[in-house]
């Protein structure tokens, strides 16, 4: 099939899924839902009245609820996808109307401080799985997300130990339906792994974008110009949003201080390197640093079509 | 035109042009003096005699040269695109063989250094007009350009004080017949520019690549699956060629080393509002870095598809 999805599934996984917050990554979902008939029924809610207007506009979901309280009644799969700041708060509000048997889940971009903050809100008649598809673009809202996003990205489960191996199962099965592949470990775990693959590249973009931005020496127009050498791409990032992305800073503080530190030692090596005009170290890194692509190439989480040109080459 | 380079000009700029070192930059601009008639005839040189097997098979060029100095013989435009650090050499060996009046030009990502180490070696009869159009791929080789790379891009051109008007007037018409924009500054004005919007980039990408792989909380293939999060984008640029990145540090220090001293600065200050917990600073800086991208595609410079997701979206 030409979104690489395959076929419908047979019965749906779940009756009814409510998704709170509907943004890039809940809006995604939603259409994959229906897509792939992996739930019967989709209720969304989003704490923006202008985000709700636009959803009973493009249609997503079955039903927009007025809150999110209302929203999870009945729902036998609730996915928190609002920022991380906000989960703790939401699962206080949704607790209470959670329907006896429901797995909870989200799609936070970290893990142990979701738990912290959402998992004593939650009534133990309910399943709570965190879980994080690792996909996105640089865009925001419920216009941006589309149906193939989790193809063949990964989405990581953190059961907490005790979860309900069917459980876990069932949303393991939901997210394959998605079209991602599933991998489970601790909380703690992914909060490393996501600091170092996600967390501290996003935080030197937008640092060299905003030291880019107040130089005396070099005038912004310059900067724009000539942004095709390499800024450019790390504008890309640095256009991510910025409140999903403070949330996250503030909500993996530990493994992104952990993580920087071990990036700022080898810069401090490296600029060692070019004070000193150690050539065959350089060129020993930036060696090394090319296999790591093939890696990433081969196992299909890039694409090889080369980019920087951004325009297909011709053979003229 | 589907290649939006127009139509092809009426009588060509230069006689003969050779072109000393045939990678992605050299090739590139191979195919488009073809494609547009910017030169009667091209004579092309690479310093490996694999490369210029290749060559002859691909024939992107008319004649292929054995040496530097035969590929120079009766060319009125030479366009050195050999690694940064081979320059001084090259021009070594093909001054003595320059025809008189000809223009002799470069494409490398740095512009004092070249002048400092290619001017020495040139006659007074030809006129030295220093180049660099910011432009590239992460792929290198002969089999890597093509005829557009240069489309909508700006090549900056570095004349020293006194060079003859009319040669910098054609060389402008020159590259802005291969589809660029042209801007004129001296040369390290140029280097303290391209410091930060392409050479500082490239460091830390080449940076942060290294640390992942060198981490031991974290396994390789951890990083690799998860690379989708962000760190995949870094994995391109890190994969630029080596030697010319080598070259481009250890001929660009005192910019780079003064450009990576700020951004340090920069960092250490987001490092502290993550350890102190400021939610306000960390959301306005994200919020700043993305007018910055906006002015970027507004001008031309990027395209704002979607490029996380690396799949065209679609309405499902």
């Amino acid at each position: 099939m030409v979104d690489g999805l395959g076929s419908a599934l047979g019965e749906p996984l779940f009756e009814r899924a409510a998704i709170i917050g509907v943004g890039l990554i809940g809006s995604s979902l939603a259409r994959v839902i229906r897509r792939k008939g992996l739930a019967r029924e989709i209720v969304a809610f989003d704490a923006s009245s202008k985000v709700r207007a636009r959803l009973r506009d493009i249609a997503i979901a079955d039903h927009v609820a007025e809150t999110a309280a209302a929203a999870v009644e009945g729902a036998d799969l609730v996915v928190l996808c609002a920022p991380v700041g906000a989960m703790g708060e939401i699962a206080e509000e949704i607790g209470p109307r959670l329907m006896a048997g429901a797995t909870v889940s989200d799609v936070g971009s970290v893990k142990a401080s979701i738990v912290a903050a959402v998992a004593p809100h939650l009534p133990a008649s309910v399943t709570f799985i965190p879980a994080h598809p690792v996909a996105g673009t640089e865009e925001s809202g419920p216009d941006s997300g589309f149906a193939t996003l989790f193809l063949n990205r990964w989405t990581i489960l953190t059961p907490p130990e005790g979860a309900d191996p069917k459980a876990v199962a069932r949303l393991a099965a939901f997210w394959k339906g998605a079209g991602a592949n599933v991998e489970t470990m601790a909380a703690a775990h992914h909060d490393l792994v996501l600091a170092i693959t996600s967390h501290v590249p996003h935080l030197i973009a937008y640092n060299i974008v905003g030291t880019a931005a107040d130089l005396e020496e070099v005038t912004q127009s310059e900067v724009i110009k000539f942004s095709a050498g390499g800024f450019r791409d790390f504008t890309r990032i640095a256009a991510s949003d910025p409140i999903m992305w403070r949330d996250i800073f503030l909500n993996n503080r530990e493994a992104v201080l952990e993580m920087l530190g071990r990036f700022n030692e080898d810069l401090t090596a490296l600029q060692r390197m070019i004070r000193r005009g150690d050539g065959e170290g350089l060129q020993s890194l930036f060696t090394h640093t090319r296999a790591i692509r093939r890696s990433i190439i081969d196992q299909g989480q890039e694409t090889a079509a080369p980019d920087f040109g951004r325009r297909t080459k011709d053979d003229g």
